[in-house]
């Protein structure tokens, strides 16, 4: 609604079930203001379980933005290389792997992410964005929605939601406190490092189906020998204390979240389980 | 965005600061949709001391709603008599006295109240509303926006902000705990009738600029006798431990703030400070 100026063309990149639901809105909005909106890259032929590479965006240099989602957290697909769009500006919804490493966030013009994954409760939203995006966006859409509008009004326009903000303080004065992104980055890796081996480590029982390149640090999907499995697995980890396990309804299989509240012990203690669980249930 | 469809015109009864915002706003809308705002009745000329009558309403009968704000928070006015629109839907803006007693909701087609004076935590909307009026909302709008989406969805389709739920679902909780609506209309009508009762009492030191029939029971506005008493009003309350007795910056003067969480003894201790002030302070 901002940055898709009358008649002008955006660039999406689809790589799971937020970035389609981005376009779509995208489309809503192109649809009622004479613009276009391209998908420049998907990856639904294989599932979403990989993210584009560099040569398989097909980029329009006169786009006003390309769009892209940082963390796919159903398909527990990554960026790990950021596209390189030139001088379109670049957007990202960051919202399921905010502050999970230190990025050149210079590289982008806009990120946005929802609070409720790394850094607070839900309710908040943060917004990064060159000034002269903010200036430059649209002027006939209200003005309550108009980033111009509250980078003007130094995010005050509005009544904010104060609790939350005051959490997400909380978590950022955290963050610093352990030593900044360099230690979360250290951690998130680490844990990556333990689940991901666990999984690589016996091919004959568990399957991650995301492409090495691909995988995600935050979402870390995988699959077991058959259904009746997963589904015992599901329940027993769930009463020997590890939650939320089962996969989204949407792909079926485990999804461990390893957000920045998930410690490198948590996932030793979900290793140690998945060992357990191997050992005693054969196919 | 959802209820104006293209090309037809809505009516706003202008009554303060709010209200004027949701004219600008829905002027946006209006001017993107080949729609129009009319305003069907205004207290601008008298300063906003006042909510009009039936009898000054010049409505619209082909309108596709009538628009109003229940609560003039910066002024200090109040409906106490909701307009009679006849078929025309209302809505009402209720965020500054949502919840203060009980109504006959079957009169609005549609109620929205922020959460953050009465109910809650800023970051909540309570949005009440009659299911022809989500269904038949512009389609043509992000989906996000939409109330349909929300409505059917059981206000589940994006991440609710939980913990400010929760805690509207504490407030509850505590209305019905302590006798529901009645009980906190009972005590409402006491905190006003306790401070506008004071302010009545001492015309030649205090006056409240809000014509009877129109005063809020929620923000009481009141003046002292000059400018340099207001400051020392201000300055004296708030060592006292009266907090925010400073009217807003627009208006000047003074405005006790008696939300559903101030109690009867809070309004007692405020007029027994008044009391002592003139007492202690004749211009």
């Amino acid at each position: 609604m901002n940055l898709l100026p009358r008649g002008k063309s955006a660039d999406y990149l689809v790589t799971g079930h937020w970035s389609e639901r981005a376009v779509e809105e995208a489309q809503i909005v192109a649809a009622s203001n004479g613009g276009t909106v391209r998908i420049a890259a998907s990856t639904a032929e294989t599932q979403f379980t990989r993210v584009p590479s560099q040569g398989e965006l097909q980029l329009d240099a006169g786009a006003a933005f390309v769009h892209m989602t940082s963390n796919n957290t159903i398909y527990g697909s990554q960026w790990h290389t950021f596209p390189d769009t030139g001088t379109v500006p670049l957007v990202a919804d960051m919202s399921s792997d905010f502050l999970w490493r230190k990025i050149d966030a210079s590289r982008f013009a806009m990120i946005y992410a929802g609070a409720q994954k790394n850094v607070g409760p839900s309710g908040v939203t943060v917004v990064v964005m060159r000034k002269d995006l903010t200036d430059g966006g649209r002027k006939d859409i209200p003005k309550i929605f108009r980033y111009a509008t509250h980078a003007s009004q130094n995010s005050l326009y509005h009544t904010p939601p104060t609790f939350g903000i005051y959490l997400v303080r909380n978590v950022l004065e955290w963050i610093q406190s352990i030593g900044g992104l360099a230690q979360i980055e250290a951690w998130n890796r680490e844990k990556g490092r333990l689940l991901y081996g666990a999984i690589d480590g016996a091919p004959d029982y568990w399957r991650c189906p995301v492409a090495r390149e691909s995988r995600s640090y935050m979402n870390v999907v995988f699959r077991l020998p058959n259904e009746a499995l997963e589904e015992k697995f599901a329940k027993e980890s769930t009463a020997a204390g590890l939650i939320g396990l089962k996969g989204h309804r949407s792909v079926g299989g485990m999804r461990a979240s390893l957000y920045n509240a998930v410690t490198v012990d948590d996932v030793k203690k979900l290793v140690g389980f998945m060992d357990e669980f191997r050992a005693n249930n054969r196919p």
